[in-house]
This record gives C-alpha cells, sequence and structure tokens, in this order.
C-alpha cells in the first residue's frame, strides 16, 4: 500500500494547482515531455495515439465533407510572405529562419511555415484558371513552427503538428458556406469525439486571423475555468487572391479573384480533452478516442497465476473491435495497477481473480464514476459496449453541464471583474463593438472576448459592459489559454 | 477523336525517353508538382492519396510487429549533430540551418532534421535507465529536409515524408534480430502492396548509412534497369549509444550501452511504384494502393442519358469496400475519359451504355491488360473482386519475371561493362571485397554495389571481377537512382 500511496502522491492536486497538475499529468501519464530545444516537445507513445485518434476521427470528417489532402514545401520564401503586410505583421516575430543550405547561404531566406497561406496560394496562382478549376478543397496535415516565448506542453509549442484546410470558391456566398460547414464539422467532432461543448461564433477584428475577412471559432471551457480556442474557421475574402493573383476565368468571359477560406485545429485539442476531463486521480479519456478503452487487471495469487493469466488472456480476445490491454505483468500489485490505469484515463477496467472465475463471473469498474459492478462472463462484452457508449455521453454531459454552470450573464463591470477573479468561466455580456473597450476589459482583467455569438444579440436598451455606451453585440468573454 | 489523340501525345514514350515520360506521368496525372522553392514538391491530392494508401499499409504493420508511434522534435541543436562524427561528415553537406527565430538570432543553429538519430538518441537517454525500460520500439512519421543539389519528383526532393524507427535493445542478438525483422517487414509490404519484388541484402562499407554498424537494404528494379533502393535497416551497434550516453543498469547490477537500431523508407517509394508498373499509357497502380480502384463511365446518348446516369450511380454504390468514381461528367467524351483513367492508372473500368443496359450487362476493362469482358450485371461485383486480385497478382508476376530476365551473371570485366551499358538491369558478380574495386567499377561503368545477398556466395575459385583476386563476396550491382 505504501507504493500506492505514493504513486497517488506524484499528482499535484487539480483544485490546488491547476496549472502544475496539467503537467504533472501529462508527463507521468507519458504523454509528452520536454525537450532541449527550447518550446519543443516530444510527443510520446501515448500521447500520440490519442492524437492519431482525434486525428482519424478528423480526417475522416474532412473526407466526406468533400476534401483531399496534399502536402505543401515547409518552406515559404521570405518574400512570399512578405508580399501580405497584415500577414507578415502578425507572423514575422515568431518566425525560424532558415539561412543556410548545407555549407551554402542562401539568397532568399525561408521562413519554416508559420501556417501556409502564403505558400499555398503562391501554388494555388498556377493551378486555377478556369471557373471548372473550381472549388479547390484541399487539406493538409503538417508541422508548423512559431517562435513561441512562453510555451505549455501541447497548448503553445514551438513545434506543433494540426491540420490546414485551404479551399478558393468561385463566389462569396460559396466561401462563407464553407467557412461555416467546417466551423460546424469542428463543433459536431469536438462533441462526438472529444465529449467537449463548445461555443460557437465570430472573433472580433481584434482577434481575427491576421489577413483574414472574417474568422469564426470554437471555444471549450477548461475546468479551472479558462477558455481554449478549439479551432479557427476563416473567411478570408479575395485578400490573399489579389496578393497572389490567383484568378480565372468565369463563364461570362471576365477574369475574376476568387473567394477563400482557411481552417485548423491542431495537438493543442489534447491538451484540452486533459483539461475539460481529468481528476486528481489523472487522465479521464473519451472512450472514442482513448488509445486504450479496456484495460484488464489480473488479481494474482501463487497457486492460481496461471490459470488466471489463461483466463485474462482468452477474455481480452474476446473483445474484438475494442481497443483492449491486458496487463500480465507479475512486477507491480493490482493495487499499483488500478492506479496505474486509472492515471491514463483508461474508461473501462476489468479485474478477474480466482474468487471471480469460479463465480464466471468479472468485476468491471468505469472510470468516470468509479462505479464498480460484477458481470457475468457471459455479458461482458454486451456490457463493456454499453459502457463506452454510455461512459462518452456522461462526459459529454457532465462537460455540458460545468459549462452551463460556469456561464454566467453579468450586466454590472464591478459584478464583471469581481466575478473572472473568484469564478472565471465564461461571461456574456454586452459590448458596444470598440476595440477601445475590449483592449480596457482585457487590461483590467484579462479576460478577452472569446466570441459574438451566432445566437445572442443585445436587447435594445443594452449598453455596454464597459463604456456604458449603447451596445452592439452581445458576447462571451473569457481569460483564455 | 482528335482531343483524344492529343490526349495520349502529351506523354513522351517511355522507350524513348524513360526520365521525361516519368516528369510527365508525375505531372499529367496530377500526382505532384514543383514548387518555387528549389528541390521541393507539392505532393497534389492524386499522389497524396497514393501515399496515404502506402503510409496505411506499412503503419499497420510496424504497429503489428509492436512497434508504437510517436512524434520527435524538427530540429536538431548543432551541437547534438555533431557529436558523432561520422554522422555529421555524412550529413553536413545537405543540412538546413535555422538561424534566426523570430528577431533574434540564435544562440546556437539548428539543423533541420536531415534524419533524426542525433535528436532521438539524446532523448532516449533520458527516458532509459534500467533493463525494464528495454526495448524501446518507437517508429515516427515526418518530414525530412536534405538540401540536396539534383532533384527529381518524389525519387530525390528536398523536403521529403517518410517514416524513422527507432529501436533500443538489451542485447546485440536482439538488435541484430530486429533489424533482419523490420527488413522483412519491408520485403513483404513492397510484394504484397506494391507488387514489386525486391533484392535483400546487405550494403557494403562504402554505402552504408553514416554511424551505422551494419545497414541492409531492398533493392527494386525500374522498368529502365535502374535499381531503386526501398528502404533500409540499420544496426547501429552501439555508436549512438556510446556517444549519446544511452546506458541501463542491467539485471547484473552493471551498467550497459544499449544496442541500437534505425529503419526508414520514404515517399521514394511512390516514384517507384510508377516507374515498375507504368507504360506509355501512364501509370498502372497495383490495386490494393489505388486511390481510386474502380471507375465508371458512361455512355451518354441524348435521350437516354438520364436513365444512364442513375444505372452507373447505382451500379458504383454496388460495390461498398471498393474505392469507386463515378465520371458522370458531360463536358468530355467517353473517349477521353478512357484515356484520362488510363493514364491515372485506375485498375479497373466499367463502361454502362444503353445497349449494354438492356442486356442487363456491363462492360469491364482492366488497365494492365485492357482485357476486356461483358458481364452481367449481377456478376459485377463478384467480378470486379475477382480482377483486383488478379490484376495485383499479375503485376507483381509481370514485375518479377522482368526482375529475372533482367538479373544476369558475369564473371568477364569488358562483358560487364557491356551489359551495364546495353542491357542495365542487376549484374551478379564476383568482387574481393575492397572499396578500391568498388570504386573502380563506380567510376567506370556508374553501377555500384546495390548489396550482398544473403542467399549468394562465391564458388571457391571465384575471382573479383575487377581486379581478378580471390573473391570474398558475390553482389549484385546496378546503376541506380
Amino acid at each position: 500500500m505504501a507504493a500506492e500511496k505514493e504513486f497517488v502522491k506524484e499528482l499535484t492536486s487539480k483544485s490546488e494547482d491547476f496549472s502544475q497538475w496539467y503537467v504533472d499529468v501529462i508527463r507521468k501519464t507519458d504523454m509528452a515531455d520536454y525537450s532541449s530545444i527550447k518550446g519543443c516537445m516530444v510527443i510520446k507513445p501515448y500521447g500520440y495515439a490519442l492524437w492519431e485518434n482525434i486525428r482519424d476521427g478528423l480526417d475522416r470528417r474532412i473526407k466526406a465533407t468533400g476534401h483531399q489532402n496534399a502536402y505543401f514545401p515547409l518552406f515559404v520564401p521570405e518574400s512570399l510572405l512578405r508580399l501580405e503586410a497584415e500577414h507578415i505583421e502578425g507572423f514575422a516575430p515568431e518566425v525560424a529562419w532558415v539561412t543556410h543550405g548545407g555549407n551554402e547561404k542562401l539568397e532568399e531566406r525561408l521562413a519554416i511555415r508559420p501556417t501556409s497561406e502564403a505558400i499555398i496560394c503562391s501554388i494555388y496562382a498556377k493551378w486555377i484558371h478556369s471557373y471548372r478549376d473550381l472549388p479547390i478543397l484541399i487539406n493538409q496535415w503538417a508541422n508548423i513552427v512559431r517562435w513561441e516565448k512562453v510555451t505549455r506542453l501541447f497548448l503553445r509549442t514551438t513545434e506543433f503538428l494540426w491540420q490546414e484546410g485551404h479551399t478558393c470558391h468561385r463566389t462569396e456566398e460559396e466561401a462563407q458556406e464553407e467557412t461555416i460547414k467546417m466551423l460546424n464539422v469542428y463543433k459536431e467532432f469536438m462533441e462526438t469525439e472529444l465529449a467537449t461543448p463548445v461555443i460557437v461564433g465570430q472573433k472580433t477584428e481584434r482577434e481575427k486571423f491576421a489577413g483574414a475577412l472574417r474568422t469564426y471559432t470554437i471555444e471549450a471551457l477548461m475546468a479551472d475555468g479558462k477558455a481554449l480556442q478549439g479551432g479557427t474557421s476563416h473567411n478570408l475574402g479575395q485578400h490573399f487572391a489579389k496578393v497572389f493573383k490567383i484568378k480565372f476565368l468565369d463563364e461570362d468571359q471576365s477574369e475574376k479573384y476568387v473567394w477563400q477560406t482557411s481552417w485548423g485545429v491542431s495537438t493543442r485539442l489534447v491538451g484540452g480533452v486533459v483539461m475539460v476531463h481529468g481528476d486528481d486521480a489523472g487522465l479521464v479519456l473519451p472512450p472514442r478516442i482513448a488509445p486504450i478503452q479496456v484495460v484488464f487487471v489480473p488479481i494474482y495469487f501463487e497457486r492460481t497465476k496461471e490459470e488466471i493469466r489463461a483466463k485474462v488472456t482468452a477474455l481480452a480476445e474476446a473483445l474484438p473491435g475494442i481497443r483492449v490491454e491486458a496487463d500480465l505483468r507479475d512486477t507491480f500489485t493490482p493495487g499499483w495497477k488500478f492506479n496505474h490505469w486509472e492515471m491514463k484515463g483508461v474508461p473501462v477496467r476489468i479485474e478477474v481473480g480466482p474468487k471471480d472465475i469460479a463465480k464466471h463471473q468479472v468485476v468491471i469498474v468505469r472510470r468516470d464514476t468509479r462505479e464498480k459492478i460484477f458481470v457475468p462472463e457471459t455479458e461482458m462484452r454486451a456490457t463493456v459496449e454499453r459502457l463506452l457508449v454510455d461512459i462518452q455521453r456522461s462526459l459529454f454531459d457532465r462537460a455540458t453541464a460545468f459549462l452551463k454552470e460556469n456561464t454566467r450573464s453579468v450586466t454590472d463591470y464591478g459584478e464583471f471583474k469581481e466575478l473572472i477573479e473568484s469564478k472565471r468561466g465564461f461571461l456574456v455580456a454586452d459590448w458596444c463593438g470598440q476595440a477601445a473597450c475590449e483592449d480596457k476589459i482585457k487590461e483590467d482583467t484579462k479576460a478577452t472576448i472569446r466570441c459574438i455569438p451566432f445566437d445572442l444579440s443585445p436587447s435594445p436598451q443594452a449598453t455596454c459592459i464597459c463604456c456604458g455606451s449603447g451596445a452592439n453585440h452581445r458576447v462571451y468573454f473569457a481569460r483564455a489559454y
């Protein structure tokens, strides 16, 4: 028992120090680790398996909505990056520059892509000639580099992995439709796969993507009451098309610029999963994306060890289509293993001891509620399948309830400041629409406008939470990662 | 018909100019294109879909043999890269260097990984403490940058995609076993998925990986008689372990260095598929990796267009589990589409016209032999499934026969020189084992030793093809990509 207590002690309490708890969980569960290169992490097998499941679930949806994957160069020549003024201004401070190839100095510096609009637009300009070439619906899975000053595992790292969709359309309407379509794909994906409810809406001018016409976002609420931007979808308008000369001859024989979108989510979603569902014992993973969905822990006794090992092996094989691990090691106690796999967030644990074998039963424990049930062997498979669905839904329901509880309407700025300090969460408030108020609120409270939601608008009498003049928007504020 | 003739004319004849044919095929089928960055290509959706199928087929095998995926940083600090002398010597001329992050000059230059031994070994050194931590069986899918002087689409590009396995073992035997195991995984994968037979064996000292103890290779023969190194598996011995101090406490309480392997294949396999199976009409893709396995081409007539469109749509849906495309466009003639999809290498084409509907039949044409058969609708699915298997096997058999025909034993150096010039292919010859002869042969003939095969050895009287002294090895020579 001493070893088991020590085990649990390894994790900082979530309520005491959320930041340290987060880092502890990531590192102790072997999801990721720091590297010797500032801000770059190593994604270890357990964290990468989680990312693979997230990636595959999203990739299916991206393809199902008519997109194809492709791969564009890692490098962006400096001249290309500089073509769009807003864009370079937004990214210049965080670009890593390649200046030498082999032993020679390059004639022109190459940026390592901080995002791929510039390189992809320059290529699209060569591909697109006629309206018949449209729409272009392409997605890329790639690594991205941004020279960040302050980094956190998964949430903000110098190098990260992501997908970036880049599409070209014939009309403004089509581009807007695509922008919203992918935003909704992200929302459904977050809810279904990550069991994470999100607030959906538009970014303010101040928060939008450098070079975009409009940026839309999905915002999730972490267990510490801070928001996490889960993904963004940009209507790029014709800005990049004009800069990179992406033109087509339309059916009416006139030359026009294309309308574009781009949209992406990244490995920061892994951090989101940790922060939305985790508890003091470690990770709690949604079954649909869990690398291991069911873990078997044999309860060994010396005399019956071989029998139990054989039984566990047979039972594990009786769960086809489910990601199963049988922890047959005899160098660790069952209690140590319970803690170990709980910390790893495995949704379902199945214990098998001599008594269970005698009774033709198994003991099933779910990670989220820790509820323990005794189930006849013959019903194991059906029970596990039901539990995996149930846990997925329970996690979503719990996160939804938390989001609801921590979303508060507020009309008084004093109350706003008090609430953001004491409770955090989302504050729904009216806003005049001026950047000056947005800036002041950020300065006063560290809260930013996470989004202007589609489904809320201020009442006719509403006034700005900050300056008191007439309100134009009803928006979500939060402190954010 | 004019348009159709022109279509075919777009491709250079394979026998007339193989190099130009290769580039034409890649570009006209929209697999890849050059970018504005020297030596970097864009992998277009059709080429990327092919790569995804290759990747997935290999990823399954890598996981089935007990490996897990992970992700390590793109950057290698210069000091790490310089730790192993042979390694830096091998890679220094082709490294891209990052010198600036944001607006600041970095204290130390960062190499963009030309391969990941240095960065991964430095991390493994922190992970491994005890024999209980071994083996480490990790694979990474990543982009790699090598500043190449001469590049060719897919075959040699400044940036490419690959997988690299990096494993650590307790004993020398285990590492050697792993090295050969992965070599055999590559061989089986090449044969089964890419329908490409390979020669398997060890590289000479001159050709081995910089820093490795022994390098093993799979070598395929392209249709122009040149060899392509398809993948390599390295027994790294303890070289890197000693340099990066990857030590463990063994069960006997003594501290030991680990034994390592690394192994990789890359996007150049896509080029291999083109060059092994393609013909004058374009790509010929093995069904198992073809992005589209079956294409439907309706034979429209004005009066029956809607009926045919509905029939083709219904038939396409009747092939679940098969990657199907229905080319319903009415802006192109059936003849144009035949050429188009042949060029794209789609294994099976199904034509449906009014007469076929009347007879409840479809017309099925296989890409490899162009054989045309008339099949009752009710037998379409079974026929297609059979054909896909049959085409896969036929392509492998054809490539195997070609490999056999173009592998020649030779004992006279004059004949060697004549054959390598006139016929190319593999020349099997005896070799003394001296690098001097290897170099001279390369200088005289541009042929290199592709491998020292496991299953051949010189007869006792055999003499070196070059210097005439006693032979120690019987090896495969070829000109290579």
